[in-house]
């Protein structure tokens, strides 16, 4: 069996990175989140901010917004970071047993049968949401259920555009976790025992 | 706690029925399936048989087809079935700790707060089902695929017209695993390991 990769995908506020990052340290292995940031920001040429904002969600503005501004490829800046990313998520799979946080990683190695692949997407309602990221990220002049709407409808725009599927649906996991109704620690236990 | 109970919610030929079973098998407590079918003909006053067909998914000729026949109560056939399986398996989770295969079971005690509730939807890819079908319940003249999206569609209509939900939307179920890439043995294992 080839390397053996964790991909997790999460809706806004659901914890799925606390539980990425807690599997990864209860099995000893290397959790690429932050990090992953920063070899796109190298390979791209884009600040770490900018990746961080448009590397997984689409613009405020719209996706038409960005796809008027284009090199002389047809690319939009969006259009270079997916390229970067795809390309430092093979490396890091190729690399060993790790799990991946977000970064439509599940769609970029679906296909690459000599992995050990299990894809994991964890969402929870609205209200178990907006109570984390008020914890998390504190308040703000929004309120955090347009937060987590918008954060939502601009990160399944991202997934539709780059993977042409739809973002959250069951049949692009292997497992689906509702950290709301199961809580994160039952979310972890179940992650690690899959492995 | 109250009553543990795991509802197995699965697509046509998913081998969700399989998994529930073993699983129940494995915990040593009862798994409600054809049990239940006996319970709600004897409570509806219909054949078992006809409860098999119009239990859980709506009829070929559309829910429209059965929407005209209805008694003076404006209940259809299906209405009928529907209220007796909602009382049976509301009185089945009271009973003890259990798995409940299918019938909108996950629905009908989404709301009981006084139970230890653990709603599972178990998919698989149209490949994996259509070979699964085929071995299971023989050929027929029918193509498994199209065996296979009819029986979805239908159990689909029927989900939403009884419950308002979207059939198969991972929203709806604390755990969502993907038999075909998984494995029955994997998707058992989980199950157990999360109770």
């Amino acid at each position: 069996m080839g390397n053996r990769i964790i991909t997790i995908s999460r809706q806004f506020g659901s914890g799925g990175r606390t539980i990425g990052q807690e599997v990864a340290n209860r099995l000893g292995i290397p959790c690429y989140d932050k990090e992953l940031i920063t070899n796109i920001a190298e390979e791209s040429g884009f600040a770490k901010e900018y990746i961080e904002e448009h590397g997984e969600a689409t613009e405020n503005g719209g996706w038409l917004a960005g796809a008027f501004a284009r090199d002389f490829n047809g690319h939009s800046n969006q259009d270079t970071i997916w390229f970067a990313q795809c390309r430092i998520i093979r490396e890091l799979a190729d690399k060993g047993n790790c799990v991946i946080i977000g970064r439509c990683a599940d769609y970029i190695l679906k296909d690459r049968e000599d992995l050990d692949l299990m894809r994991v997407f964890v969402h929870a309602d609205i209200e178990t949401r907006a109570k984390r990221i008020v914890e998390q990220y504190g308040e703000s002049n929004v309120e955090p259920e347009k937060r987590l709407r918008d954060k939502d409808k601009r990160r399944a725009a991202y997934y539709q555009i780059y993977t042409d599927q739809k973002w959250g649906r069951c049949e692009n996991y292997d497992v689906c976790l509702d950290s709301g109704t199961l809580g994160i620690e039952k979310c972890i236990e179940i992650i690690v025992c899959m492995y």
